[in-house]
C-alpha cells in the first residue's frame, strides 16, 4: 500500500473546551489527506474531473477509533493509503500520529461516480479504471 | 428596518480551550442569518437563484466587534436587517443578543451578481430589483 | 431505547463544492444530539459536570453510513439514543431523517470519565453510574 | 512592522456551494496566523500562559475586506503583524495573497488579559509587557 503523509499543526480553534481536538475536525484530515494521496500519486482531483468525467468521489462510509487525544499546538500527521479497491468503490485506511504515537485510526470508504447524462442523477458510480488503481500500487 | 430573529444553542464544538465561542463561528451564524432574513421576507435564495438569475450575494466586507462571551448551551439570538442598499451592493446589520444582553455587533456588505455569459467571469454585480429592496421595508 | 429528536437546517456553509453536506458535518451534529438526548432526559451535561465529577464524555469510536446526501435549506432530523451501555462506556445510536427516509447512519462510542486527583492523569474512567443508565429506559 | 508568513492550501471542506472559502474560514486562518506570528517572534502563547499568567488574548474586533476569491488547491498565503500596541490591547493586520494579488484584507483586535484572582471574573485586562511590544518591533 503506497501512502502518504500530510502534518498538522493542530490550532486553537480545533479544540474544543476540554482543550483536545473536537473529534469532527479528525474526519476533515481525513478528507484532506486523501486529496493529498490523489495528488501524490499524480492524480490531482480537479484534473480528473476534466480528464474522467469524475464528479466526485462522495463518502459512503467512514469512521474512526480515538486512541489518545491532542492538543493545541501539537503537530499530527495523517498517513493514508488506499487499503482496497472494489468495483466502484475504494477504502482508504488513515492513521495519525502524535509523537510517534498512534493517535486515532480510521477509514474512508468512496465511490467513484461520474457525470453521465443519460441517468436519471445525471451521474453514476462507474468502475475506477486501471490506470488509476496502478498508480496506488507500490512499485 | 425590518429585522428578523434565529435563535441559536452554543454547542460544545463551537467553543474552544477558553470555554468561550470560537470567534469564527459567529460569522458563521451571520451568514445563516442573513439567508434566513431573506427567506423571511418572502425571498428564499434558492428561488432567486432561478427568478432572477442570481449567481449569489458574495460577501465583499464583514466584521463584528464582540462585546461580552458566550458559551457551551448558552442560547443566542442573531437579530438581522438590510442597514442600506447601494446600486448592486447591501449591508446587514447583526446583533447577537444573550441573556437580552448585546454579546456581538457585526456587518456583513454583499453584492448582487447575476449570471451574465456575456462577461468574462459568466457573472457580475446588477442592481438590486426594486422589489427585492422594498420587501425589507418597514411597512 | 428512548430517543431524542433535533431538527437542523443545513445551512450554504454547511456544504462543500459538491452542493452537499459536507461529511465531517454530520459528526457535530451527532456530538450536538448527543448532549441533546442527555438534556433530554433531565441530566443536562454541565450540571452532571459538578454532581457527578465528571471529566466528560470523551469520544472512543464513531462511525456513519452516509445513505443518500443532503442539500442547503434541507431540514434533517437527527434521532439518537443509547443503543448499550458497558462498564464505563456506552453506545450512540444516530439516525438522521431528510424528508422521512434515513439519510445518515452513525454512531458514537463514549467514556465516562471523572475526575480523579489520585489518578496520573486527573481523570479516570468509571462505572456510569445505575440512575444515570435507568433515565434512558423506556419506561 | 515585523511580519509574518503562513501557507495554506485551501481544502474542498474550506469552500461552499458557489465553489470558493466559506467566508468564516478566513476568521480562522486569521487566528492561527496570530498564533504564528507570536510563535514567530519567540513568544509562543502556550509559555505566556505560565510566565505571564496569560488568560488569553480575547477578541475584541475582527474585520475583512474579500477582494477576490479563493477555490480549492489554491494556495495562499496570510501575511500578519501588529499594527499597533494600546495600553492593554493591539491590532493585527492580515493580508492573504493568492498568486501574489491581494485577496483579503483584514484585521483583529485582541486585548492582554491576565488571571487576576482578586477581580470578580478571575482575569483583568492588563499592560502588555514591554518585552513584548518589543519583540514585534522590526531590529
Amino acid at each position: 500500500m503506497k501512502t502518504h503523509k500530510t502534518d498538522i499543526t493542530v490550532h486553537w480553534g480545533d479544540c474544543d473546551p476540554a482543550v483536545i481536538v473536537y473529534y469532527p475536525n479528525y474526519f476533515h484530515w481525513f478528507d484532506a489527506s486523501t486529496v493529498n494521496l490523489f495528488a501524490a500519486v499524480g492524480l490531482a482531483l480537479q484534473d480528473l474531473y476534466l480528464k474522467e468525467n469524475l464528479a466526485g468521489i462522495p463518502i459512503l462510509d467512514a469512521g474512526a477509533k480515538f486512541i489518545r487525544p491532542s492538543r493545541f499546538q501539537d503537530v499530527i500527521t495523517v498517513e493514508s493509503g488506499v487499503e482496497y479497491w472494489r468495483q466502484s468503490s475504494f477504502r482508504i485506511k488513515h492513521t495519525i500520529y502524535n509523537d510517534s504515537e498512534v493517535a486515532v485510526e480510521g477509514h474512508e470508504v468512496r465511490a467513484w461516480v461520474r457525470v453521465d447524462e443519460d441517468h436519471p442523477n445525471g451521474m453514476r458510480a462507474f468502475s475506477v479504471p486501471n490506470y488509476v488503481r496502478e498508480r496506488f500500487d507500490d512499485s
